[in-house]
């Protein structure tokens, strides 16, 4: 199975930090490419960052489908560009955003997001409630106010957040955390560890969804929604 | 008031038909300008589509700004890139989608939204979830079967319109229709008098509500989700 | 344009604020009447003050509507008697609580409303929540917890209004504010100034809807639930 | 028990069925006044009438209240003025509409509402969204189109509602029905009989449960919503 | 009328106290009988208590439905068992939690429901969310953290709750309190006087409820979703 | 890793389909169990069924949990005692039904649920609603009127199947089909190339489900809602 997670900002040290989280998990029979598009922002963080990025992103899935890649994730957690994807690809294409929320769902009766920016919460919640997981397991959506970029290797960051994950799993009575973005992959461990609850990370949540359908022999459904896009 | 109706598609015949159906309802004071992208496709019609158009139209929007356009309509019945849109512009920002059905719900108790492919039913359909209309006022979005480019001029085109709407008028109870696409703009009062229901184009809903905000002083929150992109 | 803004209680200091603001924003072209009826109660403080001046506001319309008004403000954020409004008058009827939560919706992904007294909040989100703003961009309604007829020419009210919206703004993460009481129509700019988001007021945005509509040609359904009452 | 059913329309065939209905059930503690307010409509069919009904209603109530009545049921499936009424009176308030809505959930998992006609339907969907019925239990209201003067004593009605009711539990599969008008409550039992589900009825549904509040010691709470109008 | 009051568990003490309180409320004609499985655990905490508990109150259906009993309550607020009680028994069944949610509703426009330990707030959520109640009236589920068989008989369990209770009222502006334990029953009447709000009691509202159901002629639909369990 | 697959009836020759089934699935480094218990009841057609299973099965999984099973899947459709089963077992569970409608959800903006009888859909709807995918992705659930036990080896089951199944693809406007019942899991490939639309068999969704979780080191959180039982 030849999988592509694609880190949609041009920073390649989380393109990096994604490769090591995906190589711990993927299967023997996947051929992983772990990568990022060249053009774009460096970090999405709002809508416009998210509409420069995908835009790219679908341009590299154009010329990947030529490739044979077979399913992709995309490893931003404001699953953006995701639905112009399932258009484009022949395969199962999965955010990291829902990928994360639908295994929280699978492991408690209530799961918090943190992400980093309070600007992205309206944009993960939204995506929630089309979903819908806001208000069935999903407790809510918070922000670390931490920018994306600042997440690596930041000793300090992961004390923020620990703190911050703290406070959410109290006063949301959580049972699951969930990372709500892609730059935060290498916290998950060691933040389950400390929370003593399940933590979820979208991009290898995303890998193992995509390596299950492709598995079962399951795709993205090319009736309606996702059909491939129109010739004019 | 300079305000920019964009038609998020490059198609000039439907261009100059928005243009007609806002000269039409524009306040004297109202400086008017109605164009598109010269790149992107020649209709939107699912996510690929509109997430090219509104790259696109995210530019034109960058460059208006320097040229003092205060006010945007989005005249893409799907509000593609309106997020993206209200972080970069000063002004306010609609989208005809939101436009309609803000209008439709202060008409009548039940609206029903008619749109052109059932592939575009789903997108309007989150939409509407997220601005909370869907099982509030709005009893459903149904398709037309018909391509965006057949619209124009098209006698045949009307009559299917008719008939569709007599039906889901019927079938939802719906007291108002809306035209679920920038390109039905031609259509609405005569197919309010055929219908005997208020008809909403969101054209030129959209351009009476920047009208509105602009003179009321009103515009984009800056604070949180809408703040200007962040420098990197 | 012929529009009435009726202030559904009986306390013409109120009345007179309103007509303050909505002189500031009205066309040219609006022939604008502000008043209230002679009956009924000083404010609308819970279900019974307003079925009592709604009873008396429809009395007004009847009498409004032979004298050739052609759209209508009611001017209580409960949207008091607002669908038997809509039954009696020809044109178009918009209540402050819908327009203000319309309007809000445009200007930030999430919005509170803060009204006068804690009686009334149950009142405001079962709108909401008919409306469809309620868990939509609507994060909350909160209580100021003074009486309607307190808000008048009332300094230390602002005060009060000033620290609770700042605290709201906070805990809601609300980009935008609703003043919840037309009493509060003076507050909306200087408000919104020291808050630094915008600020809306439903008086003047209610205005600007019914000139809106009207400017559309557009009115009330006919048809099914807002059909003029059933002589028997 | 001192127990008031409203009929809040002017008809008095209509009252006395709803006695004779009351009568068949009541405790024989309760000691039942089964009336309507002099003035008002003859019968309420949308939300003018509605509000004209309910005036003239609380009126009835402001005497009741002086008169030792301890608790009313509000026979109008609308449930007009239901919140005015419970600020007034210091005993449990009930009206029809919820009452049968809350006996038809501990029935069936599906139940359906017919109600006389189409203009009621968005009030009585409103109502219902509010207590929360809607897309749980409920599954739809649907019009008979029959106005309620004609349901008196009027075989072709219940003819027509049979087969309506028929159609209706087919296509919503309802394990219940509940009867959407005071009007209705002569046709309960035979009507369940007919369709082998069980049918209910508001108005002797509404009696039960304020004889039930009554007895266990329950009233409104008088804290916030329902508080005592304030004196101004 | 025979009916059945079962506390699901096996702590007599508690099926003592149930049958305290609802010989206080049954009605003169109604043969009451208070009773508990003697196979099951001896307190429902959490989804598999509920579900051992449920298998054997089955079985005394069983046996009641041969022994005349013509309505039944499941006095456990989480409503363990109800949907295949409602198939075995020919009579009404009624869960507290459900009785109470109910019965609050027509007391107050909000409640908010306290219960023992915060392992069954997600149970009692998903309950409240398909009744329809969460969300609508019922403004939160919250925990004592005071597990079930530290209820009986204890005074410092009595002003943990008053404490918790107040700071619940006050949060959730709840205008009306839910005791969200079967063995709670005793602390109605005192809670209430304490607070100031009516509380409620499913266990009792339960009885009257049944009482209610029975009276008025109605019973569980027999056709599909309850229908009796189909013979292999 | 050492996963159970339970059918939670007692017929054999259903738990050999699912076998079957899973087989063609599994990873090579699963070590396989589908098994059924032997006490309970034949087939689960309705809530007394399911907790009888449920019941027996709990007992399986207690002495599973002694023999190293380090995840499960309960493969009933009504995902009958999920809850209890995740509180019981130290590793990960998951129920077909959820399971069905997660990977449905990552296929297709639609998807429609087909299952055997009338009396199992509000039971699946009522977990739909309470995991979130009612009315997001999920369109309705269907009944085919096909005892479960009619299912097996059924020819004109599965042409009664795919009738249905065209009929609903059609009228929701479906893009993916879930098999709602575990003894429709052999028809999955064919129905799926007969609609020419992804069919989601919950069985083996739910087994790569689970090999996902164990391969990710999550299992269920055991803070709250899923702690082990408490000991009493």
């Amino acid at each position: 199975m030849k999988i592509m997670v694609i880190n949609p900002n041009t920073t390649a040290s989380i393109t990096r930090q994604m490769a090591t989280s995906c190589n711990n998990y993927a299967l023997p029979t996947t051929q992983l490419i772990v990568t990022n598009p060249t053009l774009g922002v460096k970090s999405i963080e709002g809508a416009s960052d998210g509409l420069n990025s995908a835009y790219h992103m679908i341009e590299l899935i154009k010329k990947s489908e030529l490739e044979g890649v077979q399913g992709y994730v995309i490893a931003c957690f404001d699953d953006t560009g995701l639905a112009a994807a399932r258009e484009i690809a022949k395969g199962p294409v999965i955010g990291i955003g829902e990928a994360s929320m639908h295994i929280a769902s699978l492991l408690g009766a209530k799961f918090s997001i943190i992400t980093t920016l309070q600007r992205s919460v309206a944009i993960i919640e939204s995506n929630a409630k089309v979903y819908g997981f806001l208000g069935a397991c999903c407790q809510g959506v918070h922000a670390l106010n931490l920018p994306v970029l600042d997440l690596d290797n930041n000793q300090k960051g992961y004390t923020k957040m620990l703190a911050k994950a703290q406070q959410v799993v109290k006063n949301d009575h959580a049972e699951c955390l969930v990372l709500g973005c892609g730059g935060m992959t290498e916290w998950g461990v060691k933040l389950s560890n400390d929370l003593g609850i399940p933590v979820v990370d979208g991009v290898t949540s995303g890998l193992k969804l995509v390596e299950s359908l492709l598995a079962l022999g399951l795709s993205t459904s090319k009736k309606i929604t996702y059909a491939f896009p129109i010739e004019k």
